[in-house]
């Protein structure tokens, strides 16, 4: 059986849930509380990060690998275009979140509020979480402006874009991060996605001592 | 003509420069001081970091999503293997080059030594460096067991991957911060990536108030 050693609240291990579940491939999620160093784990990914997925006989790391290898070998139903331009526009957008939105606002804000907590690495650093609420603002923005001219995050389909970004988004408003008053554009796009079967597991995680907020898992949020 | 907005020490940079030089994909090579965020250059990229690529008439940003569409309309010669698990493979040590050993050892080393300077942000930070100097032990460890079981970084073929390892390194050895005597077998794959043509633009490069050690141009360093 495929395994997929994971955190609920890594934005990069729900990208990889989203793009498998949404490709039907079955896996056994196994929390690993990552920051640990477990020795077992770290033999599996000498990164020491989640996502690491088992997959037939091999051992995977890194998420946008991952996705690239999943959509490779199990190309239906398609989360990468055709064209190179629109697969451009997929892996920058995908860069784009895991990068300088994850150390802008998921850092900042789940970072700071959640894993140092769990971590047990001291108290929230205000002026990041003040820093992160900023600079949300401006990214979901930045998301709007693009969902006005497409249908999906990088393009007229549903991409690996799109579960880069709902994967951050999800994380943040399991804790109440998202202002989706900001823009109806992107809370239209985020319904989309969020009603689809492939986004069940997510919305059904539950973290010790940070319990969801009830519009969470709530499709009519 | 094609154009690369570009810092000489960025290994992203570097990065596309090697894979645009190994293709014979011609073009203008214009310094971008890019923590400056010049107006015009965040128009060009709003995430405001090099390299950034006009190709013919589109803006392009992001090293990787650049070098894997150029792959993709310029195969030739090809600097991706074949089969999915080569490219996963590929990929996975791309991002460990970019993620990983760009955050323990480039930023430690070359972002306190260099970039505080010419940015103007202070000193640099000794435990940073140490650290730094700690980290690439184990990182040029991980490509001597790496290299000890196959003639590139990812397989047996040169790909994007050896690519990163050596835009990371070139810049590191530009402040003479790599130990070429801690692996002969890194040392021997330096010495065949850096007597390529496409490396010869980089190692021509220049930073002013920072002269390059003379082994550095040295292909017989």
């Amino acid at each position: 059986m495929n395994r997929l050693f994971h955190y609920p609240l890594s934005p990069f291990s729900r990208k990889v849930r989203l793009t498998l579940a949404e490709k039907r491939i079955e896996v056994d999620l196994v929390e690993e509380r990552y920051w640990e160093q477990d020795p077992d784990f770290l033999r599996r990914n000498p990164a020491g990060k989640v996502p690491v997925l088992r997959y037939g006989n091999r051992i995977m790391a890194d998420s946008t690998a991952i996705c690239e290898y999943l959509e490779e070998v199990q190309p239906n139903p398609p989360l990468m275009p055709r064209l190179p331009e629109a697969r451009y526009e997929v892996r920058r957008l995908v860069a784009w979140f895991d990068d300088k939105f994850h150390a802008e606002v998921t850092c900042k804000l789940l970072g700071e509020r959640v894993f140092r907590k769990v971590m047990g690495t001291g108290y929230p650093d205000s002026a990041n979480v003040k820093a992160g609420a900023r600079a949300i603002k401006e990214h979901l923005d930045y998301m709007t402006a693009l969902l006005e001219q497409r249908r999906w995050i990088a393009g007229n389909d549903l991409s690996l874009a799109d579960f880069a970004a709902a994967a951050h988004l999800s994380c943040l408003d399991y804790i109440s991060d998202v202002d989706w008053n900001r823009s109806e554009t992107v809370k239209d796009w985020y319904a989309k996605i969020k009603s689809r079967p492939a986004f069940r597991s997510i919305l059904a995680d539950q973290i010790p001592g940070f319990p969801p907020p009830a519009h969470y898992a709530d499709l009519d949020f």
